[in-house]
C-alpha cells in the first residue's frame, strides 16, 4: 500500500496536472502554493464566460465553497455541470455546509453533478447529507464520528463518489471501503485553509490516475505527513504553514513510508 | 490593569469567540490566521443571500472596507444593520478613508449603525470625522496626532462607541478615557495588512466580553508586544509576519506582562 | 549600469510611490508585501464608483489580470483608459493570455490604452501579440523563445511600449534595444506569484523615474537577485518565499551590484 501511495505522489509530478480551481478568497494563495509545491500547476479562475473553456484545459476541477456569493454560485454551478458532462473529474469542498440555508441550497445543486470527491469535516459532511434530502434517514440520531460515516456512506450510496472526512483521522469512504488516515498534527487546525488545501491536492491526484480512492488516499496522506513532519519544527502556524508547504515540495520516500499510519 | 489584560486574552482562548468577517481580499489570509492563532474561530462571508444568518451565528463582526465595491458595500450595510438590531458587537475598519467619495459615503452610512469600535490610522480617523459632516468642527487646524484624538473624540461623543488610532503609539479614545500603548516596532509597517490583523483581533476580543475598553486594549496590546517580540527575531518583513503569528500563537504571560507599556 | 540600476532601487525607497493595483486574488497579498518590502506604497481596489479618483492619486498602476470576470474587466478597462487619458505610466500583466478567447478579447481592448510596459512569460507575450491582430503575422513559425523576442518586437513596434518577458532569462525590448537579465531560480516557479510581484514592482519603479526602461530592467533585476540569493537558503517554496520577501528588503548594493548578470 505504501509503495503504491508513494507512485501516486511521483505521478502527480511526472503529468503535472492543470487543476482548475474555483475556490475562496481565503486561501486562493496557499492552495495555489500546495498545487505548485506537489508539482501541479494550478489556475484559478472564476468568470462565467469562461469556465466552458477553462474546464476543458484543465486535468481536473476543485470547486470549494467557502466565500461563495450569487455569482460565484452560478460560476460553480455552470462549472460543475461542464465538468460533469465531459467526465472531467472533480472535488467538491462543501465549507460551512449547514451554516445558512443559502449554502445547503448550491450544495444541492452542486451534488447533482456528481463531485467525483467530497472532502470536508465531519460537521460539513453530516450537514450535507441532510442538505441532500433523500439521503436524511437516520443520519441525526448517532455520535459525531460514527454519525459522520453514515453520513458519507449515505452520499456514497446516492451518488457513487468517494467521501473523505477530514479530522484527527482522515476517514476515506467509497461504495466498497472504509479508510483511515491517522497522520497530522493538532496545530494544523490553527493555520486556515489547510482543509482547504487538502482538497486542491485530491483535485491534483484524481486528475492523474483512474483509482480514485487511490489518489484520494495518496493526497491525504502526503498532507497529512507533511504536517505531521513539519508541526515538529515549527514554533507556532505561521512556521508551521511555511514548513508544511516546504515538507510538500521536498518530502523523500523515507519519510512517506515510514511515517504513514493507515488503516482499513 | 496587566493582570486584568492578559484575562482578556486567556478568555478568547477559553471562549473561542465566532467571528465574522466581511473583510478585504488581500489580508483575508493573514486576519484568519491571526485570528485562529489567538484562538478565535473566524469566518468569512458576504454574500447577500446569507449574511442575515451569518451574523446570527457570530459573537462578533468585523467590517474593512479595504477593497469594496458597490455589491461588498451593499453587503457590509446589510451586515452592519443586523448586527446594530441585534446588539452584535461589531468593528469598522475604515481603510483608506478620505481617498474617495464613494469609500466616504459608505463609512458615513456604515456610521449610522453604531460601530462598538473604529480602528484606523491617523489620517483615517481624521478622514471619518470629516466624512461624519455633523462632527466636523475644529478637527482641521490642529496638528496630526492631537487632531486625530480630537477626530476621536468627535466621533465617540457622536456614536458612543470606542476609537483606535493605530500607530506608533496606540490611542484607545472611550467615552471616558484616553488610553495610550507604546508597544510595536516600526518593521510593522512594512507588513501588508496588520492593522487590519489588529481589527481583526478586536473582533475576537469585544465578542467575549462586556467591558469593550478593556477588550480592545487588550487585543491592541497582544499585537504591539507580538509584533515587538517577533521584529527583534526577523530579517524582514516576511519573517515578521510569520514570526508574528506565532507569537501570537504562544506569547507567555510574563512576556505580555514584561514587555507591556501603557500610559493614560 | 550597475550604478544606475541600483539608484532606481534607492529611487523607490525615498519617494514611496503609491501604486494602484487591480490584480488577482491569488496574489493581492503577496505582491502588496513585495510593493512595501521595496519601499513602496500599494493602494489595491477596483469599485468601478472610486476608480477615477483613485487613478489620480497614484504615481502608477498595475493592472493584472489573473482572476477577471465580467465586473473586473469593466474596471480595468475604465482604469487603463483613465490612466491613458491623463498620462499616469501603467504595466499590464496578461496572466493567461490566450487560455480563453474572453481574456484575449478584454487584452485586446486593454492594449487599446497603450501600456507602459507589458510584463508576462513567453507564452503569453507570444498569446498576447496573436490576440492584438494587426500584430499576428510572422509569430507563428518561429522557436519559443525567439519567437517570443518577435511577439515582444510586433506589440512594440505597434504601441511604443516596453514588454518584458520573464522566464529562466528575462527579456525586456523596448524599441531601440534588447537587454537580457540572467538571475533567478528555478524553484521561484513554484512559489504563486512571483512574476506578479515582477510586474507590481514594474510598476513602483516606472512610477518614479522617466526613464522607463531602465525602471523596468532595475525592477527584474532586483527580483531576481532577490529570488536568487533566497533560494540559497531555502528548503523549500515555502521559505523561498518568506526570504524572498526579507531580501527584497534588506538587499544590499554590494549583493545587487555583484550578483547582477546583464547583457545587451
Amino acid at each position: 500500500m505504501e509503495k503504491m501511495l508513494w507512485e501516486q505522489v511521483q505521478l502527480v509530478k511526472q503529468k503535472s496536472p492543470l487543476v482548475h480551481n474555483i475556490t475562496n478568497y481565503v486561501v486562493m494563495n496557499n492552495t495555489a502554493n500546495a498545487l505548485l509545491a506537489v508539482g501541479a500547476s494550478p489556475i484559478m479562475s472564476h468568470a462565467k464566460s469562461e469556465i466552458p473553456e477553462m474546464i476543458n484545459i484543465a486535468h481536473s476541477m476543485v470547486i470549494n465553497i467557502g466565500t461563495l456569493d450569487e455569482y460565484w454560485a452560478e460560476a460553480m454551478l455552470m462549472a460543475a455541470k461542464e465538468a460533469h458532462s465531459i467526465g472531467k473529474p472533480w472535488v467538491l469542498d462543501p465549507v460551512g455546509a449547514g451554516a445558512t440555508s443559502f449554502r445547503d441550497g448550491i450544495l444541492n445543486q452542486l451534488l447533482q453533478y456528481k463531485p467525483t470527491v467530497i472532502r470536508g469535516n465531519a460537521s460539513e459532511v453530516i450537514a450535507l447529507a441532510k442538505a441532500n434530502t433523500t439521503a436524511t434517514k437516520g443520519v441525526d440520531s448517532t455520535a459525531q464520528s460514527n454519525e459522520a460515516i453514515g453520513a458519507a456512506q449515505n452520499i456514497v450510496s446516492q451518488h457513487h463518489g468517494i467521501v473523505c472526512i477530514s479530522g484527527e483521522t482522515d476517514i476515506i469512504v467509497d461504495s466498497q471501503q472504509t479508510l483511515f488516515i491517522k497522520n497530522g498534527h493538532p496545530m494544523m487546525t490553527k493555520v486556515t485553509g489547510l482543509g482547504c488545501s487538502a482538497t486542491a491536492l485530491i483535485g491534483a491526484f484524481i486528475g492523474v490516475t483512474e483509482n480514485k480512492t487511490l489518489a484520494v488516499t495518496a493526497a491525504m496522506a502526503l498532507i497529512g505527513i507533511a504536517g505531521e513532519l513539519a508541526s515538529q519544527e515549527s514554533k507556532g502556524p505561521g512556521s508551521l504553514q511555511l514548513n508544511l508547504t516546504d515538507k510538500l515540495y521536498n518530502m523523500s520516500e523515507e519519510e512517506f513510508t515510514s511515517h504513514l499510519k493507515i488503516e482499513r
